[in-house]
C-alpha cells in the first residue's frame, strides 16, 4: 500500500496549558500528512482534484488513539498508509512516534466526491483506475 | 445522563479554503464542550482538579462521524452526554446539530488521572463517587 | 463611531504551555469582533459582500499591544470601534479587558476592495457613503 | 546581527474560504520562527531559559504589514532577524516571502523576564552581555 513518512517538529503553539501536544492538533497533523501522502503518489491535491474532476476527498470519519503525549520541541515523525481502499472511499492509517516510541494513531475514512452533473450536488463517485493502483502501492 | 448544551458561531478562522470548518476544530469544539459540561456537573474544571486532588482527565481516544458541512456564519448547538462511566475512564458523546439537522458526532474516552505517589507518573485513579453520581445524572 | 462588544470564554485549547493565551489566537478573536461588528452596522459580512459588490475587507495592517495575560476560564470583554475612515480604508481598534482591566489593544488596517472590471485583479475600491455613515456612527 | 530562515509548506488548515492563510496564523509562524532564532543563537528555548534563569522572552508588541497573500501548497520562506537589542528587552523582524516575492513582514517586541525574588512577581531583567553578544551577532 501507498505509504508516506513526514516528520514535523512539535511547535510552542501547537501545545495547551498541560505542556503537551493540544489533541485537536495532531488532527491538523493528519490531515497535511494526508495531503502529502497525495503527493507521494505523484499528484499533489490541486493537481489531483483538476486531473480527475473530482471536488476533493472529504473526511467522513476519523478516529485517534492517544498513547503517550508530545511536548514542545519534539521532533515526531508520522507514517501515513493507505489502509484500505474500496469502490468510493479509502482509509489513511498514520501512526506518529517519537525516538521510535508510538504516540498517536489515527485513522480517516474519506470519500472520492465529485458533483452529480444534474443537481449539482456532491456525491461519492467511483476512484479510477488509475488512482486505487496507485493507492494500493501497484 | 449528566448532558448540558452549548450553541456556538463558526468563525471565519474556523474554516477551510472549501468554505466549510476545518474537521480538526471540531475537536476543538468538542474539548470546550467537555469543560463546559464538568461546569455543568458543578465543577469548573479546575476547581473538579483541585478538589479531587487529580491531574486531569488525559483523552485516551476520540472519534468523529462528518455527516454535514458547517460553514462561516452558522449557529450550530453541542449537546455533550457522560455515556459511559467506568472505574477510572468515562465515555462523552457530543452531537453537533444546525437547524435540527445532526451535522457531526463526536465521542471521547477519557482516564481520571492522578499521581503515582511513589514514581510521580500520571495513572488512572477510580472516580470518586460524588463524580460518578453527578456523571450518571443520580 | 460604529462600536461593538464581545463576550468570550478563554477556552482550554486557546492557551499555551505557560498556562496563557497563546498571543497569536487574540488575533483570531479580533478577526471574528470584526465580524460582529459589521453586523451591528446592519450587515452580516456575507451580505455586507454581496450588497456591496465587494470581495471583502482585507487586513493589510495589524498591530497589539499585550499588557497583561488572561487564562483559561477567563471572561474577557472585547469592544471593537472603528477608529478612522478614509476613502477606501478603514481602522479598527479593538480593548480586551478582564475585570475591567485592560490585557490586549488591537489595531487593524483593512481595505474595501473590490475587482477592477477589466483586469479581474484585486484593488482598493470607496467605501460607499452609506457605509462610511454607519461606521461613523451618524 | 543574529539571523535565521525557516522554509515552511502552507498548509490546507492554514487557510481560510478566501483560499488563503488566516492572517493571524503569520504569528503563529513567526512565533516558531523565533524559537529557531533562538536555536540558532546557540540555545534551544527550554535551555535558555534554564540556562539563564528567566521565565521567558513574553512578546510585548507585535505589528504585521500584508502586502501579497500566499495559499496552500505554496513553499515560503520565512528570515527573521534581530533589529534591536535594548537593556532589557529586545525586536525581530521577521519577512515572510513566496518565490522572492514579500509577502508579509512582523514585527515583535519580547521582553527578558524573570522573576522578582521577592514578590515572585514576573518582571523584565538586563539580558546578559553574553545574550546581547550573540543576538548582535557578535
Amino acid at each position: 500500500m501507498l505509504s508516506n513518512t513526514v516528520v514535523r517538529r512539535i511547535e510552542w503553539g501547537d501545545c495547551d496549558p498541560a505542556g503537551i501536544v493540544f489533541n485537536p492538533n495532531y488532527l491538523s497533523f493528519f490531515d497535511h500528512c494526508t495531503t502529502m501522502l497525495y503527493e507521494a503518489a505523484g499528484w499533489p491535491k490541486q493537481i489531483m482534484v483538476q486531473k480527475f474532476g473530482i471536488v476533493g476527498c472529504p473526511l467522513v470519519e476519523t478516529r485517534a488513539n492517544f498513547l503517550a503525549p508530545c511536548s514542545f520541541g519534539d521532533e515526531v515523525s508520522i507514517t501515513s498508509t493507505v489502509a484500505d481502499v474500496r469502490n468510493s472511499s479509502f482509509d489513511i492509517r498514520h501512526e506518529l512516534s517519537k525516538g521510535g516510541k508510538l504516540c498517536v494513531e489515527g485513522f480517516e475514512t474519506r470519500v472520492w466526491a465529485g458533483r452529480d452533473p444534474e443537481t449539482g450536488r456532491l456525491r461519492s463517485t467511483p476512484l479510477p483506475p488509475e488512482v486505487v493502483a496507485r493507492f494500493r502501492g501497484e
